[in-house]
């Protein structure tokens, strides 16, 4: 059992947990939850990907809440970038780190993104190196990797190959996403271990859905493989617009209050964000699926 | 990490499931979903307690439902004992298994039974003697093991304390349970460890609640400790009456997705069940809290 002192979350709520959502939330209140998550205590956050507007409507004033927000010196702000033309964007902006991903499922691939496979990590190389020029951390990660709705079960070795092509590139981080929630924790743990002889000292951050709640107990696995930077989502928001009343990402609340109870360091105020979720229901109209929001200054007789 | 090739699952349905829910349940549809849960290939359950019906009527009905229902062979059907009285009730119903549980936090157990631990342990020794003197299988275990919603924090040597106790009347099992929800994984690998070394061959089983979303990663962590039996609830009913909102006990039809991909037993029909849960829904006019039960025939093109 591995235990380390501190984890580093990646708040993706502004980007994937709203992405698909149809009540498109106003870019003030895009810009003050930005504000609120870093007074909070959280160090980095991914708060935008820049597409086709007419494709992902909320993600079309991704330039405009780039221009408002405040940027705080230890925060790290970062975007999903998907093609050339939202990497000019982003540099446009002054975005300071990106990720790339690239589905390690053939089916997923194509429907995603038009491109076979080798045609997406081909592009996804040359615009990492296009990146790295323009001085943007970068993370390079796999979608799909623990299971594919369309193909099932994904080769390990589609994985390690993906990883491979991306070290040549030499990242900042490696991520693994399990898009479809459909890792279970001795796969974390049994994957977890070649990939990190692959990476060596190259950080490796995992994005855990929870759609058969499953996700704290891939964290926990991941944990015990020496994994610390982990993406999740305020609420729990996120997940698949095609499977009504699935669970979406992991839930930030629900994972600091997990780390605090294992008296690992998370440098987030738990109260203070809970305090944030909340106020975020309201600007969605919606009660979140994460469990401790509403459990916290609850009495118990039980 | 340590994989067995099976799992027990002890389905507490009929009785922590439903027990405080307003729904009171016809003896009609308990009698059908005892049989429907053996017919999926549920090899044990608890279907009642023998308490005043004034303060649970729910479980009312206990005589009439252990008269009605067919027992079958290789089926363990099992009781849970509060006092004397309840004990004396189960003989004369020719229950074949009991459990007895007292709490290791002195604010839960007066509140609870109206005795200090130190009564309420030294009674339900006397209960698991006569309880075996029956003839009857014996679960003897901790409650609030993990924590108190009254005093917080359970100290270890608590729950140590109840076990070697337990242990000298030779009991078939003893069982752990989360009873407020408040166990995270480092904490139930740890303690799981010291416990092994005062249970020796006895089996271990652990009851694990949902309530802050780590039921699932509290059963990683014991699986890797080397538990095979687990507590869960059909649709992960059950849980605090007194938190609204808060998730019940872990949901069978989760726990057994994730033990079929990770290659472990359970000689239970998952789809057979969902489709038992799917009924019961009806049956209590509510959609279970329960993950997979409502995604597995959905197609998702995430």
């Amino acid at each position: 059992m591995y235990i380390p002192e501190s984890v580093e979350i990646n708040e993706v709520v502004l980007r994937d947990g709203i992405q698909n959502d149809k009540k498109i939330v106003p870019t003030d209140d895009k810009v003050r939850l930005v504000h609120d998550l870093a007074a909070c205590g959280i160090r980095r956050m991914e708060i935008s990907s820049f597409v086709n507007k007419k494709l992902v409507p909320q993600m079309a004033d991704a330039e405009e809440l780039w221009e408002r927000i405040e940027r705080k010196k230890d925060v790290i702000y970062s975007a999903l970038i998907l093609s050339e033309k939202g990497l000019d964007r982003a540099i446009r902006c002054r975005v300071p780190h990106v990720s790339f991903f690239v589905s390690a499922s053939e089916t997923h691939s194509i429907k995603n993104s038009n491109k076979t496979v080798e045609e997406a990590m081909k592009e996804a190389l040359r615009l990492i190196g296009k990146a790295r020029d323009a001085g943007m951390g970068v993370r390079a990660g796999v979608m799909n990797t623990f299971g594919c709705a369309y193909d099932g079960k994904v080769p390990v070795s589609a994985v390690l190959k993906h990883v491979r092509a991306f070290m040549e590139r030499e990242p900042d981080e490696i991520g693994l996403a399990d898009t479809t929630g459909m890792a279970n924790p001795r796969q974390s743990a049994e994957l977890l271990k070649l990939v990190k002889d692959v990476t060596g000292d190259t950080p490796l951050s995992v994005h855990f859905h929870n759609t058969r709640d499953l996700g704290l107990a891939n964290v926990w696995a991941a944990i015990n493989e020496g994994v610390t930077i982990f993406d999740s989502s305020l609420g729990g928001l996120g997940g698949c617009p095609f499977i009504p009343g699935a669970k979406g990402n992991i839930a930030t609340e629900d994972f600091l209050h997990m780390m605090h109870e294992m008296d690992i360091l998370t440098g987030v105020d738990l109260n203070r964000f809970i305090d944030v979720s909340l106020g975020f229901e309201k600007v969605m109209g919606q009660t979140f699926p994460a469990f401790v929001t509403h459990l916290q200054k609850a009495a118990c007789g039980c």
